[in-house]
């Protein structure tokens, strides 16, 4: 076993070799987990994270129920929106909406600069809970959503297939996109850094919807603050590891790694080794079992954790360290908790070194 | 003017210099159009395909107003699994519907062979109506959707986001799952050949949803099929180019291009220029403007119609013979008609030898 020291996802996360591969899901806070549910109830989910306690007790069952090597604050990316009063809420079963989508100059005026500390005390309670309640080697992850896509929500007004008024924007206002932009460049520094400020000891930047955008597009609109993100973050805490993560984003990977993180996150389309190949041997990666094949079953998700594994090995057999096991998607709120729970067994066994 | 005898869309999908870069839209005959609107009515979409004047009008109507260098056939990818009985509707609003989905070996009788002059004459008066009625210069394209995207529907019965049964199916009872993309190569090989035999001079096979498979999972589970697809149609028919498509699948464009098309389609997402850095200079492409762009209004489509041709230009300054113009998915139904008519001045215009 390795000193009880040792953290596997920082080490991972660095590249460094770790006691075992690190694994961790996103969205392992959620409703597949009936104690979840249990806690959780009814109603928007921007209540349940405006209450510490149960937002550390969320964040903690699935540290408990399946001994991953990270825990993700429970919050969720329009948090910061929300907070300064632009007007947005999560809707169950449908997602963020926004009554009154920005769409002009004057809706600047409701996206004010955000301030953690005075705007949601809440989250930072949570945060230190969460510090000081979770074991040593298992580090609490920060998070927000990256620009673009928290952008998406706010100008769409609603979950979107085409992105319509976002990519007019860009196209016909360009001044007023890069403006937005700015402005939730500037939530998702002051969030991670509150939260970082506060006790999480790495980071995840969610762009979860940017692989509908081309590449000319992401380069123009979405690539330099992208980037400002990571810069200012690195310079504010230059030994934290960032992730960045997005859906079907295999045609963006490199712009998205050059946007500065330590770690790339990798959904299921996107092989592993296909990856380093592109982006150099040394990359860190994190992903990427198909969250679909998880919910076939036992032996089907074991089966693919193990192909995984397989395509995070070198030419000599021996498992790359920049490597931390996640699915390439959150986890389905249909998924079987004992398959995930396999998963975890069977990753952190097989890796022991 | 090229001579009388020229078919821009002929000519660039061998990638022989045409008269002009060829221009047509995915669901260029669609909602978007007052004229369809007026023609097609309510009720599901097989209805319409089942009346060949109406289908035949629909096709033409695109044509007429315009001026596009290909017409597609009026159909859906459901026609065949349809016609043969398996029980599958399109619901209007929802897409494909099968009450009773693919789940096991008993579900296969459900599936016969497809038989096209007897299941589907309809379908061959419609499409030997439009080779009468096309001009010399605008080829009919026939279209089937591939077996993938049809199983995809077959066995979840309603459009999917996980395409969680699918998957099951592939990893839980592989055997099932090959006999099912058999039976399905069959009806696509059947039915595109049942459309050249009688007048289509080109088609496209439509695997819209592939992009959703991991690269291990399409090599292992979709590849051999869309091959087969491809080889039998050049056995049966060598001189007829055939399109391969599908959406957000930059991590499988090597795979598809590999199942042996003639044209590759590409979404919005993969740049022409990186498609050949990739699968070669000469390689013969379809698209690629992002449909959300032509809902911007008109500067913003030609800006991207503008963008596309750029990117399709090669070292010295002239353009590749081997690019048919589209966009990157299908016309949104909410798309203004005057914008993609301006779309295709510009690209025929600006090409014209």
């Amino acid at each position: 076993m390795a000193p009880a020291t040792s953290v596997p996802f920082l080490d991972a996360a660095r590249g460094q070799p770790a006691a075992h591969t690190p694994v961790w899901f996103m969205r392992q806070a959620g409703r597949s987990l009936p104690e979840y549910r249990a806690v959780r109830g009814e109603g928007s989910i921007l209540d349940a994270i405006k209450r510490p306690d149960d937002a550390a007790e969320l964040t903690l069952q699935p540290v408990r129920r399946y001994g991953v090597d990270a825990a993700v604050l429970y919050s969720d990316i329009v948090v910061p929106a929300h907070a300064v009063g632009f007007g947005i809420d999560v809707a169950p079963g449908t997602g963020p909406v926004a009554p009154e989508p920005f769409r002009d100059h004057t809706d600047l005026h409701r996206l004010r600069e955000f301030e953690p500390e005075a705007d949601t005390p809440y989250v930072l309670d949570t945060v230190r809970t969460l510090a000081r309640e979770l074991p040593a080697n298992v580090p609490l992850l920060a998070f927000a959503g990256a620009p673009f896509t928290v952008a998406s929500y706010l100008v769409e007004g609603r979950p979107s297939r085409t992105y319509e008024h976002t990519k007019r924007m860009m196209h016909t206002v360009p001044a007023l996109w890069h403006a937005l932009m700015e402005r939730l460049t500037q939530h998702a520094v002051a969030s991670i850094g509150s939260q970082l400020r506060n006790g999480a000891r790495a980071f995840q930047l969610f762009d979860s919807w940017a692989g509908n955008l081309s590449r000319a597009d992401y380069d123009q609109f979405v690539f330099p603050h992208s980037q400002a993100v990571f810069t200012q973050l690195r310079e504010q805490f230059p030994d934290t590891p960032g992730i960045h993560f997005g859906i079907g984003c295999d045609h963006l990977l490199e712009r998205m790694y050059a946007a500065g993180p330590t770690v790339l996150g990798l959904d299921w389309r996107t092989p592993i080794s296909e990856a380093r190949r592109r982006m150099g041997a040394d990359l860190v990666v994190q992903g990427n079992l198909d969250p679909a094949l998880v919910l076939a079953g036992t032996e089907v998700a074991l089966e693919g954790a193990r192909a995984v594994l397989a395509d995070n090995t070198l030419a000599d057999g021996s498992r790359h360290p920049g490597h931390i096991f996640n699915l390439g998607h959150g986890v389905n709120p249909s998924t079987n908790p004992d398959v995930l729970h396999a998963v975890v067994d069977l990753v952190q066994k097989a890796t022991t070194r």
